[in-house]
């Protein structure tokens, strides 16, 4: 692409300036907020997912496409620890799709959400003119959970960093029928002040980095402390699976040492809680490798922006 | 296509009942309503326009592009008499655009954005990985601008049916740079009392059994009286193109006889007002020709649903 996703947020970014009474969380963050009276605000984020890009029609079926398009916009929801209020959904159709192939991907939107409590209150349905591929996009409101919503750039030097579940599953298939991490993130940020939070969307090299250049901070990731899936274990590289495999969508998080150690001992969630390095002030992301050694992630050769989507 | 979108919606809105407290206004309408206080609601719709479907870039520029797709939403908030708030928007890119080029349909975003006062807040960039056209789609948030929003279903038998603007102005390509009526809708709704309303995005002739549908009535539409354009004049059959050119985004609504003397009476703005037909208890969709026959709509040959898109 001829511009990367992050270097056009950072132009549109610089277009206009919102009011910030108006509209505490703007562009550049998983949702924007807006504030409607002191005491209501909703959120919201748009999520285009495409045939051939973000799923293949021969290896997923039109309802886990539909729940995949609801699951993303949740799991925005999720990094903010907010709560799904409502969605629309639009959708541009191939021409030869049959009215029941058009409900089954209306079966998986309602499949994720009833799960998620989070009703389908309008859309927009086109057809193609010609043979050209399926596009859903779900916009997603939600409202705060917690006194205010989390957002990317709150992470401070010395915070432990923290994720949830476990990294490299999107290679089995799993970013098909992930589980967007809603409940967890609420019950995190009410159990703690958590500092800065985001989803893995693009893969923990990826997306960290996005957390520490909005917060002006470093880290260092321990690579045997990351939480790597059974999948990325059986892979050429375990460790690059963890970090660069897309489509996680865990939840990625910042927290002081004493309120990580604190969430640490008294999370009883299925979904594991595991810290996997140290927030520091050198702006640049590391790895401390099995050795002892610590290597800027970009000099191990992954990739920030290797995909276009957010 | 397999399902038209009148059909898709009524199938969907039977998939779950939305409880009318949180939702006032729910599925099938131009925007749905969020309750999130009792004081504070917000309403959301969503377009989407598909290159090829909405527009065309022989014919188009990339900016004006930009425009319409949010145009196309703030005529919905227009269409329930509400004030637009934010937007977010979703692109799908052709790979072999360049970052003017995306700029460019930006600018026409912005100009929107701009002149609505509807700033954009969020959005998403996917890149297609082989040459596949454009695709945008814009979520767009709107407070209610009187005590609640102005819905479909409320147009009353012994309603007068009144247009903003003149019928039958795509032709001349106006579809790609309307103006949504979106002061025009508040002044009339905070003037009387509007039973009904909505926007024309595909055309009297498709949009008005809508709100006869909803509203359980009829109409009897005056073709002396439909004000049309001077493009649609000089077509081979002016009243045809009056009633079936899609795109115009005038707005469409009913209120009673008293009202609509009194808003004829004191109207002063630029874009006029025209009293076109007559709510009945019919059920059918008539209109009354200038040798004073009534005929259906339907056995006239216009088509209602003739096209896939809202």
């Amino acid at each position: 692409m001829s511009l990367t996703e992050d270097q056009f947020v950072a132009w549109l970014e610089a277009q206009r300036r919102l009011d910030p009474r108006r509209f505490p969380v703007g562009i550049g963050d998983d949702m924007a907020q807006i504030r409607l009276t002191d005491a209501a605000s909703v959120l919201i984020t748009t999520d285009m997912l495409l045939e051939g890009v973000h799923f293949d029609l021969a290896t997923a079926t039109l309802e886990q496409v539909g729940y995949k398009a609801m699951a993303a916009s949740l799991s925005d929801c999720a990094a903010m620890a907010t709560r799904p209020l409502a969605a629309v959904v639009s959708v541009g159709l191939p021409p030869h799709l049959t009215a029941d192939q058009i409900k089954q991907v209306h079966a998986g939107i309602l499949r994720a959400s009833d799960r998620y409590n989070c009703p389908v209150v309008g859309g927009d349905m086109t057809c193609w003119r010609s043979p050209l591929p399926l596009v859903i996009n779900v916009a997603m409101l939600s409202e705060p959970a917690t006194s205010r919503p989390v957002t990317r750039n709150g992470a401070r030097v010395g915070d432990a960093i923290c994720v949830t579940g476990v990294l490299g599953r999107s290679l089995a298939g799993r970013h098909l029928d992930f589980e967007p991490r809603v409940q967890e993130a609420i019950c995190i940020a009410q159990t703690v002040e958590v500092h800065a939070m985001m989803d893995l969307s693009d893969g923990l090299a990826s997306d960290l980095p996005r957390i520490c250049q909005r917060s002006g901070v470093g880290a260092v990731i321990e690579a045997d402390g990351l939480p790597v899936s059974e999948q990325a274990r059986r892979s050429p590289d375990p460790v690059h699976s963890a970090l660069c495999d897309g489509e996680d969508f865990e939840l990625l998080f910042t927290l002081s040492e004493r309120d990580c150690r604190r969430l640490l001992k008294t999370w009883s969630q299925p979904v594991p809680v595991t810290r996997i390095g140290t927030i520091t002030g050198t702006g640049k992301v590391q790895i401390r490798t099995a050795d002892g050694s610590i290597q800027d992630l970009k000099d191990r050769g992954y990739d920030h922006f290797s995909r276009g989507s957010d």
